[in-house]
């Protein structure tokens, strides 16, 4: 007996796992971790673990800031589409985001996908966006792990899971510990529904309203596949050049939970955020969703982002020039939407 | 409208997802969390990114050390058992094992668990397992994700997923390079099939035997609950005492792959693994999954650890002393299982 068996029969194929199959996908795979990889990337793919050498000179205390993350039913849209050429990308902004909130910038990115069946195209697809968020975002797809799982998930169905870890030196952290009565709020506004609410966001459009992917929601020149399947922004771009700002007083990252759960996670205890509705457009598709599911108010702005993706919570003697800086970057309509005043209610809507 | 709307009615819970029952859930798992904590940890739950400072003075070369994983079709025998208080610490210890095959020593831990429905309980299980694990490898649970997905999971399936960093002072760092002809493989025993080749040992045992989980083997006083949630082994406490011995080579977690796939990753080309397959017990219920499924040994040997979960790769005038070190560790029935050779075949068994 030796180490390179007869390829068949196989008594685990028909358990069914196919190993084989398994490694030829991560053949396809290996080139896309590649075009990631960063100064700091040691390892290939294939070793055990991922090894990365952080460049820490000139930091005065580095600290590790790490986040973990799914795309959700967003993957059901996906599936629905047959393509899964968007979420990996989803993924990775929304991991970028949840760590650049406290001033950290991404240092390495790992993945999980797990599914019935592992369909080769369909894992290119998965990590080839993956891939590119890493890419656009500088950071280094350092390892990840495919299991297939047959009568656990049903075939086509894929599950996927990132983790991030980057750094920041720990005086430059933006903690919320600075946020005071009449700091400003700068709205960044999102690119649609990022990876939230896709449970309710489903219901609406396709069991209530009865339509499609190829539906259009009216003066909205884009299908639903399209609108679904917009991957989250990052807003690493955006915030890096006032990360250092000491304007820069808090960031909140949008995310599940909406402005109404999100903006008090940075909000020191005796202070309230007052938004102020009128202030920025709400998508289309929210309203869509609104009307048609009957969603109250309050239960929309606590599912879905409604338009904006991030917070900023600014000194006002700071939010002209720092509204200037992130509009700059270009990710669109950047607007104060509100203001911190004192207030046992954490959040306030006007 | 303000941030505490009225309970009910709720258009997200109509649409399978419960928010209010989530963050309930969250509340019984910070304690959990907390259990974990090192000196390291700057944050609390609840924030967007866990914060860590890891301790580096003494280190000439830092280099940090990652692994995703997940626990595989054992989650299907855990359902079947409604018993999700093992997979956690499967899922800390194979990750711990993965990072410490390169040398690393874990610093902190992620978990991801994603359901149809979240159910207080099996949270605290699943999580409450993760818990233990990471208090019993000094790491710390430093954050982690669970996403309710209805009708991407099935009710009471629970996927989980973990994601480890750790750190090697450079120098340090156990790679493989010094695997020489003449090297002894000391075999670290498993405790079963730990997270691997469970899809084949359910068809096996379940499907084609007809036996279920409160059934026993002959010879083999545990039932099959006992023996197919027995949890996964971390080697950190067996082998942290020879990690920086110059007189270890290689280390290669034994997993999906078994000791065919697992050991040519620490073999430098050109160099053969031969396995002397009576110098250790298999264990029954490798022998029982064979059996009833009529699995060919090569594929077994592929498949499964057979008994085996961790192999070190050793200079022959290190052996004895290196096997007596790991061996008062306790971690069982320590042996020498095969050598080093020239050759092209990676594993040969004998």
């Amino acid at each position: 007996m030796n180490g390179r068996p007869p390829r068949r029969p196989s008594a685990y194929g028909a358990a069914g796992v196919d190993i084989d199959a398994q490694e030829r996908a991560l053949g396809g795979i290996k080139e896309l971790v590649r075009s990631t990889a960063t100064p700091g990337v040691l390892s290939e793919l294939g070793s055990f673990g991922g090894l990365f050498r952080p460049a820490l000179a000139g930091y005065r205390e580095p600290v590790l800031v790490s986040s973990a993350d799914g795309v959700g039913t967003k993957l059901v849209v996906a599936r629905m589409a047959r393509d899964y050429s968007t979420v990996g990308r989803d993924l990775v902004n929304h991991c970028v985001n949840d760590i650049l909130v406290q001033g950290a910038k991404p240092l390495f990115f790992l993945d999980y996908v797990g599914a019935g069946v592992l369909e080769e195209e369909v894992m290119v697809q998965l990590v080839g966006g993956v891939a590119a968020g890493c890419r656009e975002n500088g950071c280094a797809l350092l390892g990840g792990e495919t299991a297939e799982m047959p009568g656990f998930y049903q075939p086509h169905d894929y599950e996927l899971v990132g983790f991030i870890v980057g750094v920041v030196d720990r005086p430059l952290l933006v903690d919320g510990s600075r946020v005071t009565a009449g700091d400003q709020l700068i709205g960044l506004p999102s690119a649609g529904l990022h990876t939230n609410g896709y449970s309710l966001a489903r219901r609406a459009l396709f069991e209530i309203a009865g339509l499609d992917l190829d539906s259009r929601l009216e003066g909205d020149p884009r299908t639903l596949r399209e609108v679904l399947l917009t991957p989250h922004l990052s807003y690493l771009g955006a915030l890096a050049p006032v990360l250092a700002d000491p304007g820069l007083h808090a960031l909140a990252h949008v995310t599940g939970g909406g402005l109404t759960d999100n903006l008090p996670r940075v909000l020191p205890r005796g202070l309230s955020a007052r938004i102020e509705r009128g202030s920025w457009r709400v998508p289309l598709e929210f309203l869509a969703i609104q009307r048609w599911a009957e969603v109250a108010d309050h239960e929309m702005y606590r599912v879905f982002n409604m338009g904006i993706g991030m917070v900023a919570v600014v000194a006002p003697d700071a939010s002209e020039r720092l509204l200037e800086k992130i509009a700059a970057a270009g990710v669109g309509a950047v607007a104060i939407i509100g203001s911190v005043a004192t207030g046992c209610e954490p959040v306030v809507y006007a």
